[in-house]
């Protein structure tokens, strides 16, 4: 009796201590989930807004089956293909739902086509010979649609479709259903995926719309913005070095911050994919807003191409910054130091030029300034290494100087790069010229033509030197 | 007449010209298509069994309407969901197509029980309130789902079930159905789903399968030897070097083949995507062939991520090399040619050896050694550049190299990260140790631990010195 007792609050108290573990669990699970979905909300207010669109569409479709008892009588079972099309087709984006609207359209027009052609053709086979040849007919178009599904240029655009179409195809073929059936059947589920992806596109289009061409131009803008980030540090960190040129290392202990704000340059890194959708799905977009008809948009992908590509250098500069042990004596450090200093300015300037230019949709006309100026100063940097130093100086101790200016003129030169995809994507899409543009210091500086880069760097070389 | 009968011949010649063009051009595209068919094909034959495959899939399937008719009026309409999910869920991969077959089979489930229990709910209220009811529990299930798909970890596995869920909720909440044939209904469902996927998983299975994290393992070893190939080409290229340190310059003249072997690692750059796809497949796969049951296939996105760092490096490298107008003394390149080379050599070789060891599936015990010396190599370049030049030396003549020799130090410091990471895959995966691994020249070598690779570099540098 005495165990028992003894055992018995210990097993309540095992009991309540597991209830109260897995209460406390769950509490905090429901807790973590909310912050996510407040964080995921708070990051693109827009999802909150497509949430309520797809349940507003679906609930609108389905009006098929309620209110209208006629057309329901006449659509019958086929009613849930808007359903399913809205589901299926309503995407984030303005472009992604109308590009997967007119996939399905046509696929099922195609494939509805196709498919009511085999049943005729099966028809006028013998009833043993007629399973075999639509099976046969099924297996080949659907063999041969799963192949064209992994053509580079077909998957971007018409993947979708492609499997639309073998669905539509099999479902018809394969149905079972008499030969007079078979007609019906394939017009009212066309009209039904008409229904539901008009839908679709009518309340994307008219609640808050999110425009895939917007995202895209917006993204190009930050990724050349995120670069501009990337000097803008490193020229503050530059300008209070005080013991050497570890660039990233003291910076570590010294700010978390403004270290922070030297890795936004990493997600321009993997930025190909994300870009390459967004143009896909822009490509299907009608004129809207601020856009033209015909955006280039295949030129958003060469600047973005040229922004990584500068990515790519800076990747390899902060590597070099934060790995090599490199020390510098105070003399170099400080001869140095202001030539790197301007260049990561006038890097900087010119990025947030070409971002703001891109955002306001203007010609970037101050941009080019910039980029001369930066590579008139890594001009000056090189010709210093060359003779401003004293003649005893060590030469490993010119090792990482030289090294940060070659990799700093590299990163000029594409600078001057994503400068001139910017000004062909202005040129393309017929920006204006910015209300405050200034006539340049220099005065034959705008009139010169965008190949020109090399000329105007000479003219300030001489205006600097 | 006469400029009747002049005009006559004049016009059927253009109908001639124009049908001769529109011909030509019907069999250009014809040829064409062919052609990049054959391309498709011979890059990669899976495609080809993989169309017939689904093709033969969806004939499987169709069976159920044809040969068994008492099946067939037991589930009616609702066979045509096992078409649908062979079509919808049929991927190239093993992984995929099961990722996407749970997801749908859980979905439906869900699903399905939850219309079920609205449906059940809603018939208790009155019949005026029972639409409202429905719609308002439809509406909130889909926007909830629609926003929990933002959620990137649930969008990379869960994407698909999530759609599919609000599918067979909608589906079966407004179909309008008698309460009584609601559960029925849910029930065929599921069951014709539950018959497609296993038919799609099967012949996936059975028939030549494709996995995802076999990809993924050649993938990351393909990657690997893509980076060796470039230093392959830039040793073999700088052993040939006769007047300038302008690598690719003169390359670009003389050899077309070998400058397309330098660009072969610019693939690595964005793999990313690629990458993590395969990843969230081959999660879903079962223990099969070499692969363990729990494969660390997170350990293979970091062997990626290092090749990129790597490849990142090797960009900035190149790009240096390409643009940069350097000219060098024959002093100082007949100087570094040597070391650049051994490098180079010493790098590829190590690059070579990790990926091998991760096809062979063995541990690259000797890939440290070819580190090391490439480590101990870009010491004595360093020093070299410090102590081994004439006094005399133009300060600026020495930056090329200087630059040349940074990043080299910085690639092989990449490539010892690669190595880390192999090395902990090998560890994680229990890969065995090579049949032919000799005991290494110097004997400690192979007993050191991993962390100790700069004691090895410091040896070595003893040795080489």
């Amino acid at each position: 009796m005495d165990t028992e007792n003894q055992q018995k609050p210990g097993f309540v108290e095992n009991v309540w201590t597991w209830v109260k573990g897995v209460a406390n669990k769950i509490v905090n699970a429901v807790f973590c989930a909310q912050k996510e979905a407040k964080k995921l909300a708070k990051d693109d207010p827009r999802r909150v807004v497509h949430s309520f669109k797809v349940g507003l569409a679906i609930i609108l479709v389905s009006l098929l089956y309620y209110f209208d008892d006629p057309i329901y009588d006449g659509f019958g079972v086929s009613a849930m293909w808007a359903v399913m099309t809205v589901v299926v087709i309503f995407e984030f984006s303005v472009g992604a739902t109308l590009g997967k609207g007119v996939n399905r359209g046509i696929a099922s027009l195609l494939g509805g086509a196709l498919g009511v052609g085999a049943h005729r053709l099966a028809s006028f086979t013998g009833n043993k010979v007629e399973p075999i040849f639509l099976g046969l007919s099924v297996f080949l178009m659907a063999a041969v649609s799963s192949f064209l599904r992994f053509h580079p240029l077909l998957k971007a655009r018409y993947d979708y479709g492609l499997m639309i179409f073998i669905l539509t195809v099999s479902l018809i073929c394969v149905s079972g259903y008499r030969d007079d059936e078979v007609l019906d059947i394939a017009y009212i589920r066309l009209f039904t995926v008409l229904i539901g992806g008009a839908a679709s596109v009518f309340i994307c289009v008219v609640i808050r719309p999110v425009w895939a061409g917007e995202d895209l131009h917006n993204l190009t803008a930050a990724n050349i913005e995120k670069l501009a980030i990337f000097f803008q540090g490193t020229t503050s960190f530059l300008s209070s070095l005080q013991h050497n040129l570890e660039f990233f290392k003291s910076f570590d202990e010294s700010n978390e911050e403004k270290k922070a704000s030297l890795d936004v340059y990493k997600s321009v890194l993997n930025s190909k994919a994300n870009e390459e959708s967004l143009a896909n799905s822009a490509k299907w977009e009608p004129r809207h807003g601020k856009f033209r008809y015909r955006q280039p948009w295949d030129q958003y992908l060469k600047v973005g191409a040229a922004t990584r590509e500068c990515a790519y250098r800076i990747e390899a500069l902060s590597g070099y910054l934060i790995n090599s042990e490199m020390q510098m004596p105070a003399e170099i450090r400080e001869k140095i130091q202001e030539p790197c200093m301007k260049i990561s300015k006038e890097c900087s300037c010119a990025l947030v030029e070409l971002s703001a230019a891109i955002k306001k949709m203007t010609q970037a006309t101050r941009a080019d300034l910039h980029v001369s100026k930066a590579k008139a100063v890594s001009k000056n940097l090189k010709s210093l290494l060359k003779t401003g130093l004293s003649p005893d100086t060590d030469l490993v101790d010119i090792i990482p100087a030289a090294t940060v200016a070659s990799l700093l003129l590299e990163i000029v030169s594409c600078t001057a790069q994503i400068a001139d995809s910017v000004h062909e994507l202005a040129l393309l899409s017929k920006y204006k010229c910015p209300d405050d543009a200034r006539p340049s210091p220099i005065g034959n500086e705008k009139i010169l033509p965008r190949t020109s880069s090399i000329e105007v760097s000479r003219n300030f070389v001489i205006t600097v030197v």
